[in-house]
Order: C-alpha cells, then sequence, then structure tokens
C-alpha cells in the first residue's frame, strides 16, 4: 500500500489506540512532544557549519532522518486531534508566502521574520 | 491537482528558487527554523490546561493551522535538501516505535524518553 | 567563593579556552544550543499533567535541575559573546512587563503573547 | 539594590502573586514558557551566517537581550517552583563537564552530543 499522511494519521490512530495513549494525546501535550522532537532534530547540526551541514556523514544522516520522522509523526497527531488538514492549511501557507513575499523583492534577501 | 508531500516539495523549491533563497536554505538554517516554528506552534498552548487545547477557540485553531503548516514546510524542505524520504522515514519509524512499546507492557503508560 | 552569574562566565571561559572552544561558540550556534538545553528540559514534563509537574519524583527533578543548568550556562555564554548585561536586561524587562500587564486588567487571566 | 538571582526571584514572585497568575505558573506550562522564548532568541539568528551573528546590529541586539532576558525570567521561576539552586545546579554541571570533556581529548574537537 502507498504511504500517505492518511495512512500514517490511520497507523497512528491505532498504535495510540491498543495502548490506550489517547489520555496522554492532548494537543498541548503533542505539540511539547512536537517542539522536543524538533529540537532533538536541530542538535545534529548545533556544531557543524551550514557547510558541513550539507553533507552529514552517513550516521548522522540516518539519526536526522528518525529524527525528522518524529516531528512528522506529531504534526500528524497534533493535526488529527484539532481536526486541521495538514496539506490544505500547507497549500494555503505557500499561496500566502508568495503574497508576503514578492519575487521583486524578496530575492536574495533572507527575510526577515516580521510578525 | 492532489496536493501531497511531493507537490509540496516541488512548489518550495520553485519558490526559492525564484527568490534565490538557496543560499539561506543549508539544512543548519532550516532545523533552526523548524524549531522556532514547532516553538510558535506551542505558544499557543502554553497557558491553555490540556482540556482547553482540546477545544480551541476559532481564532486560536486558524493560528494553529498556519504554524503547524510552516511546520511541515521546513521539515519538507529540510528532507529535500538531504535526500530523505519523509513517508518512508515515519513508516520505519512506526516499525521501530511498535517494537519498543509494545501493546502488553505500553497499555496505559505514559512511555519514558529513554534514550 | 560565592557563585554569581560573573564567576560562572569566567569559568565558562577558561573552560572554553582550555579546550579552544570558541571556534564553535558563535551566537548562533549557543542559540542552537540553548534551544536544545531548553527542550530538553521540556521534554521531562511532556507526558506529565500540570498537577504532576508540581512535585516531579527526585529522579525527575534532579534531571530537570540539570538541564536548567546547562540552559542558564548556553545563556551566559551567548550574552558574554554579545557583552549583554543579562542581569541588566532582566531588570528592564521586568519594568516593560509591569507596563504591558497592569494588575487591574491581567489580574487572573492568563496573558495572550500579543507580539 | 544590586540585582542578583535572588532579587530577580524575589520580584517575580511579587509580580505573579500580584496578578494571581500562580495558577497558571506550573512547571510543566513555564518550562513551555522557557522552550518558546529560546525559539525566539534563536528566531534572530536562523538566516545570520554565524559570522553576522557575531556582530548583529544594533536593533537585533537589543531583540535579543530581551529575548535573553524572558529566557532567564522564566528559568527563575521554574527553579523557583521546585526548589532548585540554579547557582549550586550550574556549578555542579561546570565539574561534571570538566570530567566529561578533559582538555586532552576535547581540544579543538566540537563535542558529540553522547547521551
Amino acid at each position: 500500500m502507498t504511504t500517505t499522511l492518511d495512512t500514517l494519521r490511520d497507523r497512528l490512530r491505532a498504535f495510540a489506540l491498543e495502548r490506550d495513549w489517547g489520555q496522554f494525546h492532548s494537543p498541548k501535550n503533542l505539540a511539547c512532544a512536537l517542539s522536543v522532537e524538533a529540537a532533538e532534530l536541530l542538535e545534529h547540526f548545533q556544531w557543524m557549519t551550514e557547510d558541513q551541514s550539507r553533507a552529514p556523514d552517513e550516521a548522522s544522516r540516518a539519526g536526522i532522518a528518525h529524527e525528522a520522522a518524529d516531528v512528522l509523526l506529531y504534526l500528524i497527531q497534533l493535526a488529527d486531534q484539532l481536526g486541521i488538514d495538514l496539506l490544505e492549511a500547507a497549500d494555503r501557507k505557500i499561496a500566502l508566502n508568495a503574497a508576503k513575499y514578492p519575487v521583486a523583492s524578496a530575492r536574495g534577501n533572507s527575510r526577515r521574520p516580521d510578525r
């Protein structure tokens, strides 16, 4: 079967149900776990130069893939708890970003987080 | 066209190329940005109780969907830079978690991060 | 000798100098490390209820103290690299917060992060 | 009066008491807030090169000082809630790090987070 965000969501639902973990999976807790996994991903890069980060050794790359998977899995579960369609939200966000950073002015400028 | 992680990746590639942002998108920088977005997601929940987090008001929910999209978009770009297949990595991680947290012992126990 | 932020700073300077770690201690890298340690601190609490977090067992409490120390040590080093006086900055921030959250309106309301 | 971690702690206690914010300040919530502030600090550096991060412009530097203060203020409050002596914990951590990274082997090598 092809893996998609939907098939992952379904497997994660079954996984949590079998273990009775729904009680721990409040959106707040899942957001904590997501932040923790994002930091574990960052940890791989913290003492690397940017150049080194473009070509990590095989062990680092495998660790990075694991942490990236953890981020995705918590993100899917968080979105599922709140009825958020991740792909649709991402589609909308790209459209918003295109309006926020027009090619003419954004070209070659790292954007400022002008929140 | 149906949105998938692959179509999002392609749009993000075009987006960065048009703006000449490849120079800023080292894996290290993308991992920083991912962590920052994950924290912005968490910020919505930081003073909520767990119960409140299960039913955020509409404004919070919209903000959460935006931040969740940002997390996904940086995650896709980071994986793209390093040639990581996110769905495959997530598949493998679920299998690893199933072995690490057998139903019998994990049932009803929040797992300890025994790294 | 009494320990203060200044004596810790001096010890951290000597520590990094002896190991020739100044090359790794750019403010950017220290900010990454600080975020990673803050997440390791959060990890202790991620599956706890708020009530549980008020009374962690002795092992958790010891782990939390270690991570809190790591956060402080990276914060001191980051401030040192940029010539920031942490205590003065904290003094100013409390004054700003007092103006931002007047007692009358803030009483009993969790503040919104209206950045 | 000289500012120290203890005087900041006392002011933060009074600040929270006046606003009846103790109810929101569980260690779990404070750890969330600490992580969020650490990420806001990191955000200033995310698109900078390491070299740029060593010499931020005055506006960035002021913003960084604010976020660093926020990190310190939440760290003090978290430690206060759990009865952790931050300076003592930091002292102990430096001693542990000295044992973990002996000068001879650590010299010039960025340490690996071998947790």
